[in-house]
């Protein structure tokens, strides 16, 4: 069956040899046992092999490890538990990517629409798209309805609810999906104009299932989904359901991976090259200059891996969130290029000249550059 | 619907206020809006308010944040949103503890069996509990029935799968447990004794409760599940199924949230409170001295909250893995009292009398202390 690589950032600790580590990792994701308890057989099908190393510093290194995809098999789950099970629990070891074409199909299968496939169903050819989201939690089905009716009529492309808005008594699934959908069409027969509304779907992993089923029986044109609360694998199944409604995935529940410098997931890895892997159409990450602390670097590091060329897996569009102003709007799409979807929440709402002017304004800046 | 609490070590960064910061997470978890532009009924039923605060250092203090049950509804994947949505992707945020007994029954139900049901449905009246992984990965089901059948024979209460097997072609899951089954009740006949063989079931939410059901029918005695990867709620609704096998919860890809000291989910919180919530029967994590990093402290915190009197919950059953030698266990015992499961793997592997003799001198400590 062959072999997948990951690249690793390993940071020796005090008293660790950089080659004792790897050696650790290889066998701490696999066999579990030292060495001299293993036949010959298991050692060599079994075991992770080291195929590189570089050093970036005095107690850095970037270490490639090469793993056999008969000890994943088929399976997401035991993937995860490859790639990060146990060695999430040991210091220094951040995964930076992986080479993973031969997963393509086998394990994983990606987006279901990607970049091309949503211009194509929206037919939006080149420009970003803007969007933005419905909040706050505590608000009724027609008070959601009726900011949803107000960003439709500005022009905003795609209105995602809050991902906190689940199915709490003030604002229940199923009638928050109706009033929603019905505003869109009310505002599109006002201004002759289609924007596309994504419920949140976040829940258990069947009932996220089911509310997609509903979503898109109601009329719903996407769907919002926290993979790190529904379980990573969830957004997977999704995007392989007949019911083909693109998926938006929201980073909650995630920053444990992805904020400490020498251990977890990087940014580009897990938002860019995974969540693609695992089926996001579209990947929200905390932006540069929000409430959150990505660098610039990062953030651009998992545009690049959204949209990497040579990747098997349809492109994820990039949906940077946070930090995000009308008045800095034209420096992101400067930065970040045409295939972003740009996210805009507070700041619509806080505007002087109410939801429609602030979305129409936003929606100039995003069809001007 | 009342309110639960959530205590928080924060940590400012510089730039930050805390009073700022406090309030940011009161927000952040819920509304997502500045407080300018929510009416103000919305700002008294939805949004945190911080409830207590003790300054522990320079730039570090203990918050306390009181939630409205009504933001969750009975829903935990909002609860995992509002416990550690976005603020998981801002600096400085620890969870420490939670007081949620009203959230018992209404959001979690807890272990089905607990400390007391696992001791009666196993005749074990106050002593530790032994328990060892079988493993290598790569194995065959007939190789991996063997290792079973003579830990069996020595006499280890608990046998479960190492958490890397899933349904791998080497060894299918029907076959791994068919085999394994088998093997136990081998051995049982030649020793009179019955060992409980716990089968791991980790993969897909929907594919783990087949599998859980699947145990049951073919007559292993309990699960393994590593509900980071599965998702933390498939946990909780096998704890509820009608099949009631006990759950052992592994901590493979949970590191990220547990091992850095100023951010993620304490230990004690993680591995002892929530997963206790969520219907851990047996709650492994990773012992002090291992090939891991926690303090003595941090285990004790997760040994104190598994156990803690005061929660509405059962108990689970601490089940210290890693570190654990047929020399220190009587330390071990000393340490962590006689409510723990000792899980001891590769020791017993690396014996030079062989397994069976092995697994019987360490049964033999675990009767003494």
């Amino acid at each position: 069956m062959g072999t997948f690589k990951i690249t690793y950032q390993v940071t020796v600790q005090q008293g660790e040899q950089i080659d004792q580590k790897v050696e650790g990792m290889c066998l701490e994701q696999t066999t579990e046992l030292p060495r001299g308890v293993l036949n010959a057989g298991i050692e060599e099908k079994a075991v992770g092999k080291p195929v590189g190393r570089e050093q970036l510093g005095e107690e850095q290194y970037r270490v490639v490890i090469s793993w056999p995809i008969a000890d994943v098999g088929d399976d997401i789950s035991q993937f995860l538990n490859i790639l990060y099970g146990n060695i999430s629990l040991q210091p220094g070891i951040r995964i930076l990517n992986g080479e993973w074409s031969k997963l393509y199909k086998i394990v994983f299968e990606g987006p279901s629409y990607g970049i091309d496939g949503i211009r194509n169903k929206y037919d939006i050819s080149s420009r970003p798209l803007s969007s933005t989201a419905l909040k706050p939690l505590g608000s009724s089905p027609s008070e959601l309805a009726d900011l949803c009716y107000r960003f439709a009529l500005g022009g905003i492309d795609i209105i995602k609810d809050d991902h906190g808005l689940a199915n709490q008594e003030f604002a229940p699934f199923e009638e928050r999906v109706e009033a929603c959908v019905s505003a869109i069409k009310q505002a599109a027969q006002k201004n002759g104009r289609r924007s596309y509304y994504y419920p949140n779907i976040t829940a258990f992993a069947s009932e996220s299932v089911e509310r997609y089923k509903k979503a898109a029986q109601m009329g719903a044109d996407g769907v919002l989904i926290c993979p790190h609360i529904t379980g990573l694998e969830t957004m997977h199944r999704l995007a392989r359901l007949e019911v083909d409604l693109p998926i938006i995935a929201h980073p909650a529940f995630s920053g444990g991976l992805t904020t400490h410098e020498t251990q977890g997931l990087s940014p580009g890895f897990l938002y860019g090259q995974l969540w693609r892997a695992l089926g996001a159409d579209f990947v929200i990450y905390p932006n540069k200059g929000g409430r959150f602390t990505f660098t610039t670097e990062e953030c651009k590091a998992i545009n690049r891996a959204a949209r990497d060329e040579e990747s098997p897996f349809k492109k994820s569009l990039p949906m940077p969130a946070g930090g995000i102003k009308m008045q800095n709007v034209e420096r992101w799409i400067q930065e970040y290029g045409q295939d972003t979807a740009f996210l805009i929440g507070g700041n619509l709402y806080e505007h002087a000249d109410g939801i429609q002017a602030a979305s129409e304004q936003f929606c100039q800046k995003i069809s001007q550059n």
